[in-house]
């Protein structure tokens, strides 16, 4: 089975040029089939602002009113993403930037309201694996934008870790598949204090054990759920590190077995 | 040979709700393989204004500024594109939509700075018709943005009306190639007071007699200009109509012979 490295980084990354040129340099390095999901979030909100509108944020989870799903789908899936695309194709990268609208990628089904209304946001219902598998297989390298459709006619805005858990999970039957979380740390850390502390291995087991002891917790914990149940759906490895590292690929990596 | 019908539909059409839904339907009743390309000019300024960026022109044509291509990659790339390709999803169509950085469809350079400096505005260098044809082929239908990138990591600005005539002509060696530009007027018009004195036919012998009696003017004689180049790179036809007639294809047609 063929390796395919799904890459997720955050809007930080993508969103100034030395840290995005840096990406694109060490991601353009990744031997294989590859994937890039990328976010947006920071340019979302200071493009909002200029218009005007107020970005508000539940739980760290941006509702989405009608306004900003404009900027939302104009950030996203133009500006962040087309810049990726066109500097992933200056490295030889042969890049094609998707929404899940576009080919009917991604279909979700908006949010429903329970106490918060996050508005227009998707949650992921299914993912079209052959399109995926059809372009990879002939040398394209999908850029996912955090963004859905509901097949209605909708565009959503998703999350971006979502998204790139769930492609790498319907892409686990075509490929032998490692999902890479980019984060600010080098990976999960021992000590919220020490940068060096990091976990090599955490496997279900050990993943109790360190929520157990508090060595793990706060955000970290639904990350590793999500990371578990990529893995229990045929992942083959979930690894948590560094943008700067995804050369190497060195970080905490998430697996079923020791 | 397979038809294909490319559509090429300026901003005002697909920016408001009512006539880019009324668009979406006509244009997916349309048989058979099938390419849209979009402007998105209106958008764009009205976005770029909110932002307290001036949008100058010169001769009709953008002057685009760093400030301006962030804008315009935003609003044709991400907007308007994104919002066609749902509105298509959930009619059945499956669109993809494209810039010319993605799997590298469409490259362009600069435009060189003579009289005026167009800024980041690209004149159309190369289509990739093989990926495309890949593309329609295998079911999808492209939904082109008006961008295209220089290799070098920079997306272009580029003319909507360019970008439909050097795609139709690069897929004239695989298909039967219809282009089809809407503009605002049925055809065009012997009598520009009289919306029914539609031309049915154009030939190069009708058009330089046209010219000559002052019949065809201004802004039309570029773009049947643009139209005949692209008849005698073997586009099969060249159809000059109203959004609404795309259905049908009514309209004046462009043609080499009688």
């Amino acid at each position: 089975m063929e390796k395919l490295t799904i890459i997720k980084v955050g809007g930080k990354i993508v969103e100034e040029s030395d840290t995005l040129n840096q990406l694109l340099a060490d991601f353009s390095k990744i031997p294989g089939y590859k994937l890039l999901v990328h976010g947006g979030g920071r340019s979302a909100t200071r493009i909002a602002e200029s218009l005007g509108i107020e970005s508000r944020m539940v739980n760290g989870r941006r509702i989405t009113d009608a306004e900003t799903l404009k900027v939302v789908t104009m950030v996203y899936g133009g500006l962040v993403n087309k810049n990726i695309v066109a500097g992933l194709q200056a490295k030889g990268v042969n890049a094609i930037g998707l929404t899940g609208a576009d080919m009917n990628v991604i279909r979700s089904v908006k949010r429903p309201v329970k106490e918060v209304d996050y508005g227009f946001v998707g949650d992921v219902k299914q993912v079209d694996a052959e399109v995926l598998v059809s372009l990879i297989c002939r040398g394209a390298v999908p850029v996912m934008a955090p963004l859905t459709h509901d097949g209605e006619g909708h565009i959503l805005n998703t999350n971006a870790d979502t998204i790139a858990g769930e492609t790498a999970k319907a892409l686990a039957d075509a490929f032998d598949v490692t999902l890479v979380y980019c984060f600010e740390k080098k990976g999960v850390l021992k000590d919220e204090n020490d940068d060096n502390s990091v976990i090599p291995v955490i496997t279900p087991d050990l993943f109790r054990q360190y929520v157990a002891e508090g060595v793990i917790q706060g955000g970290m914990i639904p990350k590793l759920e999500n990371a578990f149940s990529a893995v229990e759906a045929g992942v083959r490895q979930v690894i948590i590190t560094q943008a700067s590292a995804i050369d190497g690929l060195s970080g905490t990596v998430i697996r079923i077995e020791k």
